[in-house]
């Protein structure tokens, strides 16, 4: 008798301060998706390898990653999260999971993935949210970092704003929508596309604060865009203020979304 | 010549995670205030004492405790506060300073002081602020707990919500309001009085979610209360998810208020 597979897809919260980024890597075992892989192989009692939807790096958070995997293991939902986290370090939590059809992937069936980079911007640092925003102390012109967002929005070549080791085929990316919110103190800043090439969020958020403390215009922002070349764009801002929110999928799919309170 | 002796009035912003408390002790070094005394005495080059408007306890965080010394030593704001943080750990941040009337004390002249309780009520702990809530997996019944809460606002006697330890002369205390809110998966209790005996909050919180876990009715609360006895409360909720807000003051004091972005 041969065993059924099944597909599983799962969500992860997880804080990303103390781990290598999410993808596996030969030489560190110190990455968010071996541990993962590595805890679920024991819930599921055989070798299970995961696919997410975004693949972040070292340092960057996760409200809800999609993950999934095949398995002939059946376990309930249940046990998958809490088997799962029984087996995993605090800072990496499962937070549901469900049994979807083989035509789902957590990477190739998700229509848009949402990231957010928060930004202290006030005289003194915070003591509480340290290791969690960028602390910019000159005060951040959003009206102008508005404007230059427009230039990013609809499908562009994102070439200006890959890093130098991207691999993907294409730098063709749709960015739907920049969202920038000033919240007290905090600068929210939230940017749906379709995908992202590597390190394209923190790219334009180090572009974006240029144009906020007016080393450049927002016009330049379009220059920079048009003229596909890495060099003229900001610095890759840091990781320990950016979050992977979420990924969105078809409704048929019936993928959980998250409840969890963002700031 | 004598040297006129001036008053300065701070707010400080703390993570309280690494520390034994606010108060500074003989048997450690690890105290806020051992720190903050350090550093200013550093910037006065002379000896500081500061006295705070809420000792915290042991772990517990403050978005904005105000504290007050006397010195001879005549600096600009700025200098106190930078001098200051350049002399401390980054889990500690001066937010402000002000030169303050002599008739201004950080703690005799506070009218109120305002503590928030963050608790996720959620099946999973947040893997993001594991260390910043308190997680309680049984959905909490916020109604029962705020119609127990209205028995203790007031001035009333908290004998049964002090510490043992407790070394206020008297347990009269005045609370003027206690709001119970859910955000998602958050729920946040803010309390405010004209002050707060030792483990006060803790012990208030601990037996308002014996209520929203049933295992107590919101009457119970009122017959503990009358009962004068610490055994009948709730357990001291931890330390980890409480935070001390503010103190507020006349008018007239013109203390700075917080503009922090809170959750």
């Amino acid at each position: 008798m041969v065993k059924e597979i099944i597909r599983v897809a799962m969500g992860v919260e997880y804080e990303g301060t103390a781990y290598k980024g999410f993808q596996k890597q030969k030489n560190t075992s110190n990455t968010i998706q071996g541990l993962i892989d590595n805890a679920l192989s024991q819930v599921a009692n055989q070798k299970i390898k995961t696919t997410c939807c975004g693949r972040t790096d070292t340092g960057v958070h996760a409200y809800c990653q999609t993950i999934h995997f095949n398995t002939a293991s059946y376990r309930e939902n249940k046990a998958w999260v809490l088997g799962g986290n029984s087996l995993l370090p605090k800072d990496i939590r499962f937070i549901w999971a469900k049994k979807v059809n083989n035509d789902f992937h957590s990477r190739y069936s998700a229509t848009s993935r949402t990231y957010r980079y928060i930004i202290r911007n006030s005289f003194i640092p915070s003591a509480l949210n340290r290791n969690r925003q960028l602390w910019i102390k000159e005060e951040l012109d959003l009206q102008s970092m508005r404007r230059a967002s427009l230039y990013l929005i609809g499908e562009r070549d994102f070439t200006s704003f890959r890093s130098a080791s991207c691999q993907s085929k294409t730098s063709l990316r749709n960015i739907q929508s920049i969202k920038i919110q000033k919240k007290g103190e905090l600068i929210l800043i939230d940017i749906i596309a379709n995908a992202f090439l590597l390190n394209m969020v923190r790219i334009i958020i180090g572009t974006l604060l240029d144009v906020g403390t007016k080393k450049i215009t927002p016009k330049r922002v379009k220059f920079i865009l048009e003229s596909m070349d890495r060099k003229l764009a900001g610095k890759t801002s840091s990781p320990e203020a950016l979050y992977f929110v979420r990924a969105t999928y078809l409704k048929k799919f019936k993928i959980p979304t998250v409840s969890n309170f963002l700031i």
